[in-house]
């Protein structure tokens, strides 16, 4: 599961991508399958440098075009992170576990991106509005206007970051595993276990009438993570 | 989902964490609870520094004590990173998505975990073929045993890098949404959207008869990730 950077750039749609070195084979580049896999995760991890330390956070998170919009408490030190710095998103989509007849052979199948940009603090009350229908609307489509408007002390509260895409890159494993010819005849069973990410069903909270409808946007989340 | 550093060190069990100032009641410090995220985590994030730019790349991982185990082929960038250079592994279980009467009260339900550590290439054979171990059947438990053993070129090809861990903090966020004193009259359906994640029915590659049992292995990784 490893991206490394090199000279190649695939400049399609805005996006340069990174080119994976190991297991190229796995690699895609087009925007695409890059954008597919980032609309379809609901946490990224964000990497920055603290106090020269990696630092890797979860967060929430939404698209817009090439940039990426990433929003928290006005205070938290993602927030605050510097116009220009270097920062990398990587969304993880696990699809299932690759029982080979080896130990080695042994794979998950998965659907990544890994994002590759510079901080941008988002000040502009239009954009900064604009991040954060997106990342509202990104887990629960359509939610943003079904609540009760933000406020302006909720604004002040709220830091919002972009992520400009310089480089970003997908990895894709899918199928079945490969092992060796000598070891496909041993009596060991192979094959792929799924792993499967879904939304139940919605549990209110009680503060409404028992017979209240699930409002829309949560009838479309179930459908876009089914 | 801010994770900061402070001086407060939870040295309980070898793990000094790190306090979360922001949204500090979200916060645990115990061993238990970050040895149980850790636990069931499949997928790890690990952030390191690469031409003084954050990288983040999804692996999988196992935990001994106070020590990540991590692998994959011996001539990617992780798993040539020098002895002694700091790295971050963050990993998190998504549990529900939490819809608010307001926009800014929206969060999402989660466990997660970000160990702080630096990086000791594993050259002893002993200690490699452990983590090999821990590594296989942390997905899929006595996986190991049940197939064919390691080769040496294949002992050759892959490579395993130990993230000594010098701090590690959880955060936890569970239950409803918190929604503001006047916003609770609002005819707005506010609770969970659960995240499920779980294993499904094992997909057999076709190499073995059809009535080959599925492995122990696979059940437990069932029970475990259910």
């Amino acid at each position: 599961m490893t991206h490394r950077r090199s000279k190649r750039l695939a400049d399609a749609a805005g996006l340069p991508a990174y080119a994976v070195v190991r297991q190229a084979k796995r690699a895609r580049y087009d925007p695409d399958t890059v954008h597919a896999i980032l609309d379809q995760g609901m946490v990224g991890h964000l990497g920055f440098v603290a106090d020269e330390r990696p630092m890797v956070i979860p967060m929430a998170y939404a698209r817009a075009g090439a940039c990426l919009y990433l929003h928290g408490a006005s205070k938290t030190r993602a927030m605050g992170l510097a116009p220009g710095v270097p920062a990398c998103l990587t969304v993880t989509l696990l699809d299932g576990i690759v029982a080979a007849r080896s130990a080695f052979n042994h794979s998950v199948n998965y659907r990544s991106v890994v994002v590759h940009g510079t901080i941008r603090p988002v000040g502009d009350a239009t954009e900064k509005e604009e991040a954060l229908r997106l990342i509202t609307d990104h887990l629960l489509p359509g939610r943003w206007t079904e609540v009760r408007p933000m406020l302006d002390r909720e604004r002040k509260a709220t830091g919002v970051i972009a992520l400009d895409i310089k480089a970003a890159s997908a990895k894709v494993r899918e199928g079945g595993p490969i092992d060796d010819e000598d070891d496909r005849e041993l009596s060991v069973w192979g094959g792929v276990v799924p792993v499967v990410t879904a939304l139940g069903q919605p549990v209110p909270d009680g503060l409404q009438p028992v017979d209240t409808p699930i409002p829309s946007s949560i009838s479309a989340a179930r459908r876009k993570f089914a």
